[in-house]
């Protein structure tokens, strides 16, 4: 079945890596292919016939489109749930808290892309003149981290977000490391750099790890004084 | 089991409304309070005890909370498949429909939004002296809805998104609701029309409707032009 998955993907995109772990988690033999997002090559015409927002993740599996990162992970788990490991927990306890932080983490990725790409979303000629939206945009920003410490918080060491692994983990983690690879500071995100550190060993994580970020291992560190 | 359920919700709110429709497809007997969003109740400690982001909706089940609006679709659906309607489709093609539509519904009331409350989302001093980002965000909004447009095109009449009624109707339908509201034409989106017709007048869309639209009908025009 997993012969009839193809994935296109861009290094380093949260959402296209969601998809990614997903796969590694459960399914071995998917075609994938990564494309360039600095190249623009989201635009080209093999996307588009997959995905007409020009997107990435574009994902087929035979002719069904998921090309929504959570979409595509949901439709997985719930098409195969003995498949691998099995990512929406059984109990009622786990499941709400799975369900919950996975549709936080879009929160945070959104809050995340609009500070470090403030210039790519907002166009030159919107930008006013005071640092207002950078100051206001790193404020909403430390508070959504601040909020995901103390949800940490009372997480045990070397537990997930939900208990066991669920796609809480798999939507959550992409931003995290994101967040610490360009420069969030780990003395000051204690519970966040323990819960990084828990999940980046983990195989379906080392195997789907964005290639370029293994080339230059640092980003740059817009995130240092958050 | 719906005894144990409360939600506090506020009247118009696309999310809030996502909530109590599948609540409404599915089960009887829940509690809900309805909160007043002008008056900032959705700050109040009655929501913030359940919500710590003091948004709406904010929904309990037992000790189990879900504030984020999908998560609490999903979460009753997967507990509940067989109470009341079946909100995933069964087959795999119409899931994946389902899925995709769900989460393409989150950005099409993201752009609603960024338009019809620019000035809510943006402080003052980062408004610029031009007219660019109005004009961008109803571009971006007028693509958008012309996408669903599309979509709906492949659609039978009588048909729902994803074939039979689903979670992807519950997410999509408030924001097209708000659209029309807000004055969108039905001339020019004939296909969204039907759709917003189809479902109006659906037992649980009819039970949930926004209590202040009854009051007053229409919105203002601000999508009149679109």
């Amino acid at each position: 079945m997993a012969k009839s998955m193809s994935l296109l993907l861009g290094s380093g995109c949260p959402p296209c890596w969601r998809v990614r772990i997903t796969l590694e988690e459960k399914l071995q033999g998917y075609r994938r292919k990564m494309l360039s997002l600095q190249a623009g090559e989201h635009k080209s015409p093999e996307v588009l016939e997959i995905n007409p927002r020009g997107q990435l993740p574009a994902f087929k599996h035979g002719d069904n489109v998921l090309n929504e990162s959570m979409a595509a992970c949901l439709y997985l788990e719930n098409r195969y749930p003995s498949k691998g490991t099995r990512l929406i927990p059984q109990t009622a306890v786990e499941q709400a808290l799975a369900y919950q932080r996975m549709f936080e983490g879009i929160t945070l990725n959104d809050k995340l892309n609009a500070l470090v790409y403030y210039e790519w979303f907002v166009p030159e000629e919107e930008r006013c003149d005071n640092e207002s939206p950078l100051k206001r945009r790193t404020e909403v920003l430390v508070a959504e981290l601040q909020l995901w410490e103390k949800y940490l918080q009372k997480v045990e060491p070397g537990s997930y977000l939900a208990g066991s692994f669920s796609l809480a983990d798999v939507t959550v983690f992409p931003s995290i490391a994101y967040a610490f690879r360009f420069g969030l500071s780990v003395e000051r995100y204690p519970k966040l750099a323990r819960y990084y550190s828990l999940l980046k060993g983990r195989a379906s994580i080392k195997a789907s790890w964005p290639p370029y970020w293994m080339e230059s291992p640092r980003g740059y560190g817009v995130l240092r004084d958050l």
